[in-house]
């Protein structure tokens, strides 16, 4: 049976994508003494060694990639290894041009960056599977070896094929999903516009339209992308299962990444592990951490590895900040404190050559040990050496969010009331909120069971399902807090009007009837009145008649002025909100607070502003984390004495925090 | 013989697209009863019905559509029976794949939107004609049908095709046009550039070129194109013609359209129809207006249908702000006002599926007959019941402007002195110096007989005949009043220049001669000075010497300061004003305003700010419009007693019109 | 031999591209009195005569050709005579479509603009062969012809070919370079992202990739592009200097041209020319004389010809605005001021039809030989007669600057620090400074003797080569001024980088090392403070390690204030400052002002502001232009009497410039 991973790592995972075939022999062994200098357990190797690996078809040479495991493994450091597959060589698409992905236009991809291979190639497929087997054959006993790295970012440059088996594929999917065509024709809605197919084989890729594409269709297309590009992940994972059936599996994810349904990926994954690049430029932490709390989320609060982070900056945005001192260090635990039991950069020596040899790394160009980036590095790795106990720590959450991959596709097709609106954006807006009063947020998938939590929050969840609104009701009539935003429950899974009145699957739930969607223009606003006090709010009025419900808040202005705008519904035990329009922050930071208030959702502690605040446990022991994102000190009051992990010390009273830097405080749990 | 429209609808025309196969068959007499309920009286059936009529090569079903079409007849409703080839069906393309439009690059368009299709394609033409020819047969005698509607929206996403087979048509067009290669390659002007052709099929299209296009090759390409989808059209309204000689015929037309030459179209045209989805985040009624007049006058006055409007919002604007109460009664006044004896809608009910769900109806997703948007609608149809006697009335103007599709094709190609003005924005601000006083305005095209206006408006008109010279030299030497802007008289039919001074056709009727052009950009402007006072100017300055004019306006800075800005020229018993400048608004409105009155032309009732004015007539009834655009009322001084049409009662000395609302006043014709 | 240009045109060449084919052959007499009577004494014929003289393969007609070149001969008129190759006709590519260049998505680009060919078709090149044999036959014996000018604007519209035969010449250019393929796979570092290659036919172009490309890669096919061109160049240059020895040969040259390596290509051509259209919107004289500069410095500071200007206004960009009275004059002293001993035009008359009929000409379309256009050249023609004897004068320049089109490419590839810089941006800051410090400046290789000069400045020589860092240090060590500054000796000439500290190859000539790169966001900045005066930098931070040399100026804000911004290094005999960031105009003013001061550099002349002034030597006389920029007059204190050349008197104490006006001062030099 496979392994846990703190049985594979026992400690904070600490290292980096490792590729030593970039360089010469006599680095090898240099590189694996900084490694332990650093505190290093865990490198990322072979991730785009195929051409290295099978030099030709067939032609296999390992012994390179012997001597390199062979290295790391003498000097202490596990290995996460990679299958190689996430670049297909030169050698095999002159072979089989069919292995390309194809664009809209019918231009095959071409080697020459990465990634440029067709999910939906059965040549591919095949291919994937010999290499695949040889690694498992070759290294799936090795010591060193701690996990399977499947692939590498799925799909981050080329989500959509338009290959001729592609097509097929696609037909194949549609009818696996349909069984008739009547069926396909009545999901689709093909009477509309004289779309009605006959035949499987009329069925076209929705691009190289003159207009509007049938969004129902869209839609499919998205999922069968999804599920071509798992499946071949499947495939891989299901060989190293087989072959090496104890040693955990995981592809690395990525963030704000719309293509893939990661709710349905995690399923079968040992560990979530993810890449993350925030934008110094942005310096919103929030956005951040959001990404660590649905990482977390997405195995139910399984720990998380952080795979890639960068030490210093990018290469691939326009203008490449990079980190000041103690940047890199405050994020990265601010990763550890959201559930992340792994802090690994993409990647452990500077390329010289190649596109991304301007992308950061724990050793740069300079090769000095005493550099700012190696040293910081170093600090770090031997640190986090103090953390062991944290291994496997879960994070408790009374509030959770809604998030939904196939609801992020349709509500963002066009054709919409207003097509200037993200729905990362609505969640970030009620995330951030909660971020800031440092309230512990998981993210959940609309038709799973949610009882557990004090509040739910479904942002602009335009796609619901008949199971979803069950969900929801049962939630809510057992007692729950459910916050419904504008534009949700508005079509089911193929995209089609719920007919009745808006949100119509919902209404009752709500006590409300949305009439009229009334957008705004980016220069317009109205203001809405709640409680004498009032907010401005922009994008989108719902017209909105009261079945049932309370208002909450008026509109002000323009000709639906004196209308609801917010509504709560007494509904079983529970209470159901409706935001009916997109209320500036102060608004909803009123709101929230109040309703966590009635309801004692609180911080683990009280810290100045932002100062971000979590808590993970485990069976006998908090650790309470203390990230101050100011650039000045902040001293804070405790309640008892706890243990500061960092400095290894008891601390009681107060604690100071320096700027850009954190406490560890951990307590035991009384049972 | 064909009948006229008032015979076949003695009524302002009141209903929509109606799409009934996108809904069960019980809701069918549902939506017949509830049209009865709201007035209306005729609607557009099958415009998207291909792929339900005919399911497969030959194989047609009919029995739906006669079941539609008897519930409507039972219930008194005149059918506007589409030709239903607007989009092919699915089936056809895969069998033919010849019938697709073809992109610049090389890759066909494919079906899952609509109109997929190319004009030039044999076999789609063939089809065509079997699928009208049956629709003629099994529709042509029924008593509910009224007139009918040829395809749909011609070439409103696809105008452009690139086909083998349009090449091929292409060349042919060139030959029956050119007759001899020699004869091309004089009016291409191809000894530029080494671009002289031997043999037509030499020739390309102007696409997939390294660097700029040749004028004269693309202004033919733009002709050729709009030739082959009018040949389409000739091609279902010849038969259609032969089949059932009474029934009148069109097509929909669109606002600020530019691919088809409607003047040309329009001819083979029973009634002008139109398609109006003003934005109302602009809210400005010149606009609107201004098409409404356009419709009007490209049969010379005939009324016309607004065959599609929306009652709330559109859905393909990024955002679809939707109309206030009374926008939608007060806009669709604005048509009748100008002329239009139809107010119909896309469409009846609100889609559940597909591309234009979010696109409003006359019934909404709701289906509750208490909405404000069926209200609305209910109270417009009974509403112009009470204006029978208006059908046919007419529009008189003693202003025109001249409008011309390909003057609008070559002025806007590139490699201009001022690339971007727009030829439709200066249309519009002579447009709407005049409709804000309330003056009635004619467009006509520049080589029609303009004799009856006391003054003609030609701004921008780049592309001059020789015949539109002699034209606009008759209408002025016998007394009219001829205004000219900047850019007008430069090319010829083939885009090549006049030479010898510009505008060098109308050098002698204008008394100037222009040097050089001295545009302006973006940050630039200058002052123009004209009795003693000053005015902004931007975007152009002509450097002109009087060769006879007068100057009226002078450029106050820059080099060429001092010099004629605006000028007036008489010419027989008449004068030719020329505008080298594109000045400010207020500068228009002196300058308009002064001529006006000098030539008694005024408009028929002084009113406030921002309220229309219109008059219609019938040979014995004058029906004058007054809608009041602002959100407050307005009262109006009566010079004798009128009759109010729509609250059935006399009103005299005064009339109050409230906020987004209007009056119509009718009264005799003494003859 | 060759005989040199003087030789050939003992003038200021005055002329303009002429093309007669356009126009019936009674303009052509006009043409030459008009030409004339404008001072015209070379005009460039059969540019764009290639479908006028091959008819159809092999089918040759010179005969309209030999009666314009025998006319403008009995006019006194040369010739500048084109091979008219570079617009192919359409007969061409309809025979033989593989001449087509064709686009990134394989498709072909088509006849019906110009320089629709692909260079390394092998077909196009023994087309052109035919042809230019055929031109140097017939015409390479007329007393008339001046020189040849061979195709036009090579690679103006289309610098990049994707046809399968490019790509065969593709990987034969590389083949040729590498020998073997694991020299390639090292050079192109393909050991990143599983690139490398086992076979010469796995390579593929750097385009249809699914992200970031291999810059090695790129900038290999950059190089290939420009040697393909450039092969097409000589097969036409040793055709015609094998067939006609003594007459001088080139081809025209374009400004901020970044695809052709220009100063390989001068190495090749008899006369630098170039095409010049500054935007009179900019009116920044600096860059259009920085432009002469670097044309001049292509060969050595052999005189240049201005081969295309013109007289009024271009007819490409969005807004085209004219040129006032005078600045066509100024504008073309301004050449001649910088080492120009031609002053032509595109084109001699105005064209009636095709791309370019709004592109000004000397004679416009008017035809008025009282027009303002017409009679400023007539001016200028008759002026320029007066400066027989500058022809062939030299410019003494001190100060130099590094210019390195392969740099070019390199610094401006994707995935920098920062994608936002500008090389030519870079390099335009620092020419301005001496710009308007009127110094006078040559353009260098950065691998070429560079000892004379007192100054040599490298603005972001990112990439350098060893031989290119021994230059450097050799020039410094031997007593010269080096001005390196940031993003400079980063990488070697296969885009690998230096490794050790940047810039490693000359981190010890500069006494530093660059540990990290601080790029800022284009709404930050930081202060440098240098002898307790503070200005504003941007873009770019270094973070500076001193390593012996001294700091000039510090960061004031952010994590690395302190830190060194500025810095100079005492090295041999010499001094080599670096400048590390980005900062204001001001600050570089007092930087290079103080240099300048200290190593006694100045301009030829004390000026006002806005006022350019250069020297021109033979070796006899010094010619000093006074440019005046301004629209006032300014009056300038003479040392000494000088011959006032256009005047033709003496002026002495004094000399007043009029607004946009000049004067040339001759005195002897002593020697």
């Amino acid at each position: 049976m496979v392994k846990s991973i703190p049985e594979m790592v026992p400690h904070i995972a600490f290292g980096g994508d490792y590729n030593p075939e970039q360089w010469d022999e006599e680095v090898w062994l240099e590189d694996a003494k900084l490694m332990q200098e650093a505190g290093v357990n865990l490198v990322s190797v072979a991730i785009f060694s195929w051409s290295m690996i099978e030099r030709n078809e067939d032609q296999f040479d390992f012994s390179w990639l012997d001597r390199v495991i062979s290295i790391l493994h003498d000097h202490g450091i596990g290995i996460s290894l990679a299958t190689a597959t996430a670049s297909p060589p030169a050698w095999l698409s002159k072979k089989y041009p069919d292995i390309l992905a194809v664009q809209p236009n019918g231009v095959p991809y071409q080697p020459g960056s990465r990634q440029h291979y067709s999910p939906n190639s059965k040549r591919f497929r095949n291919s994937v599977e010999k290499l695949v087997k040889k690694m498992a054959e070759r290294y799936g006993n090795h010591p060193a070896l701690k996990m399977w790295h499947v692939n590498n970012e799925y799909a981050c440059h080329l989500a959509e094929c338009y290959s001729d088996e592609s097509l097929e594929a696609f037909r194949k999917w549609l009818r696996d999903k349909y069984e008739t065509i009547d069926e396909l024709n009545k999901s689709w809605g093909t009477a509309f516009w004289s779309q009605r197919y006959n035949e499987w084989d009329e069925i076209q890729f929705p691009v190289n339209l003159p207009t509007f594409y049938n969004p129902s269709q869209k839609l499919d297309y998205k999922r069968f992308m999804n599920d071509s590009i798992f499946d071949l992940y499947l495939l891989e994972k299901n060989i190293l299962r087989e072959m090496t059936p104890d040693i955990p599996i995981f592809t690395n994810f990525m963030y704000e990444f719309k293509p893939l349904n990661y709710f349905q990926w995690a399923k079968e994954l040992d560990l979530v592990t993810w890449d993350s690049y925030p934008d110094p430029r942005e310096g919103k932490p929030y956005r951040h951490a959001m990404h660590h709390d649905l990482m977390r989320s997405l195995k139910n609060g399984q720990p998380f590895y952080l795979m890639e982070q960068v030490t210093s900056h990018v290469n691939w945005r326009d203008i490449n900040l990079t980190k000041g001192p103690g940047e890199m260090r405050l994020w990265s635990y601010s990763n550890v404190a959201r559930g992340g039991d792994g802090v690994m950069y993409f990647q452990w020596r500077q390329g010289r050559a190649g596109a991304e040899k301007f992308h950061g790394a724990m050793v740069p160009h300079s090769n000095n040990p005493e550099s700012r980036t190696y040293q910081e590095v170093k600090q770090l790795g031997n640190e986090l050496k103090k953390l062991d106990d944290l291994v496997g720590a879960t994070t408790d959450a009374e509030v959770a969010i809604i998030f939904e991959w196939e609801n992020w596709w349709a509500v963002e097709h066009e054709g919409k009331p207003h097509n200037k609106l993200s729905y990362l954006d609505q969640v970030y807006q009620y995330y951030k909120v909660l971020f800031e009063q440092n309230i512990a947020v998981d993210f959940v998938h609309p038709e799973q069971d949610v009882s557990k939590y004090k509040v739910v929050i479904a942002p602009m969840l335009y796609l619901m399902t008949d199971k979803t609104a069950d969900n929801l009701q049962s939630y809510t009539s057992a007692g729950g807090n459910l916050i419904v935003t504008f534009f949700s429950g508005i079509a089911d899974e193929n995209d089609h009007i719920h007919l009745g009145g808006y949100p119509a699957p919902i209404r009752k739930l709500l006590g409300i009837t949305v009439e009229e969607f009334a957008p705004m223009a980016d220069e317009q606003s109205n203001m809405i009145i709640s409680n004498g006090q009032e907010h401005r709010t922009t994008h989108w009025a719902d017209i909105i008649q009261l079945e049932g419900a309370k208002a909450a808040a008026y509109f002000k202005d323009d000709w639906y002025h004196s209308k609801p705008a917010v509504t709560v519904n007494n509904f079983g035990k529970g209470r159901a909100f409706y935001i009916g329009t997109n209320p500036e922050e102060a608004y909803l930071n009123n709101f929230i607070h109040g309703l966590l208030e009635e309801l004692k959702i609180s911080s683990p502690m009280q810290v100045p502003n932002n100062v971000e605040v979590t808590e993970r446990k485990t069976k006998d022991q908090s650790f309470i984390f203390i990230l101050n994102h100011n650039r000045t000190e902040v001293t804070i009051n405790l309640d008892k004495t706890y243990f500061n992990c960092l400095e290894s010390k008891d601390v009681s009273e107060t604690v100071t925090v320096p700027g850009t830097d954190l406490v560890i405080l951990r307590s035991d749990i009384k049972s």
